[in-house]
């Protein structure tokens, strides 16, 4: 298994939250990630939309994969998301990309529904650790 | 049932996302909203910490229900939130609160651990639509 | 003169904030904006490195741009920058896109240095009055 | 003369972009700040209101010295800020303080007009480096 088979594997093996929520992952590089979410009831606030918190999740996930791609241990330390446009149904897709590398790196993120238009978009900074994932050797 | 009782009421029963992730109001007034949820083994990410989607969804139940407060609907536009220290267990709680108001209002939410102390911060923009909640009268 | 030219004219002969701290217009577009700034001694904060708010001006005003190329009043009402790289001499660039349109409408823009390098990454929140720039007739 | 002293006359004397732009430093003191600006010609936009290049400066300048009181140099990584209302006059004041304490550390600052009403608001995220400010002795 290389790297990166292993690295996704561990998060979609250990992200309890992601997978609580129903958001699998569909693809990932080095750098960039693809997560989906069916919605389902359990995603709608009390308006009957996608909760902002089912939208940030989606994205944080694809954020989270695409900056520890590496093999080092990242984490999010500041994240901003613009709401712009009410999710009821259908597949929510978030694709997420490094703009910077480096100690801090910086990624954005959009995430879009059925029909291609998007529904919110953010923007993340990541704090690079020393340490390795767990499941990477040397 | 005064408005306010009526408003947390809608929320309680209503909000799927939040019931579905253990998150639970403690108390709400105009422009004010505390919420907690108990960390269980679903919030955690593939880190061990409680997810950043879980943080998110905790500041923001408090935010929807401190800025709906009003009676008139209100949705979140943009939020940035600073992820400041892992949480692994215990209760957590996010007390938001206004800071201006305005068909443009913004407000602040703060989320503590059993310890007091600061796990993150969190700034979030409503945009407050012309309805009203459908459960407040005219 | 197209309605283009007019909105371009009026921006750079009455931002005065963009003027006093040398930044210029080098294109613009319906939903897109370049500036650009020298940087000057006035630029430096106490660290001898471009000030964030220099660099935030010189977004800022791309954005402005940007955004009101349709000719309508749009207010910058939330803005999230990250600082990537400290920036010391030649000239800044910054470029903002258009993301989503609507009442509330979302831009990216990011500022490179000579060498192609970001130097920062900004995303902006504009809000549409219903008013025109006064430089557009009926 | 104090560090504190040293440190906030290291400001005055060295941040020429606050200087350019005429914002004056009131007090300091460990994790907070507080400086003006009085309203001038040169920060107008296009609109005729307050540039938000220049409230961000004028925040960011808060924020600069109250996270670089430790005597450590300390660098603005993230920030958002969320614009208001409209200023066009008189004295606008910014008010920065600490919130958390770390090697990455959270601060808030408000600015406030001359009826004390809110102008925007502001959340920045400091990054502090291993060295010291210069003019701090061992």
């Amino acid at each position: 298994m290389s790297d990166i088979e292993k690295i996704k594997a561990f998060f979609v093996d250990n992200d309890r939250f992601a997978g609580h929520n129903g958001i699998r992952l569909i693809e990932a590089a080095l750098g960039r990630a693809v997560v989906e979410m069916d919605v389902q009831e359990y995603h709608l606030n009390g308006a009957n939309v996608v909760h902002g918190g089912a939208l940030f999740t989606l994205a944080d996930f694809a954020f989270a994969i695409a900056c520890n791609m590496q093999g080092r241990l990242s984490l999010a330390v500041s994240v901003t998301m613009n709401f712009v446009k009410a999710a009821t149904k259908g597949t929510l897709r978030a694709v997420c990309e490094q703009v910077t590398d480096g100690k801090l790196a910086t990624y954005r993120a959009t995430i879009t529904d059925d029909s291609g238009e998007i529904v919110a978009t953010f923007q993340g900074l990541a704090f690079r650790k020393n340490e390795k994932l767990p499941v990477i050797d040397t």
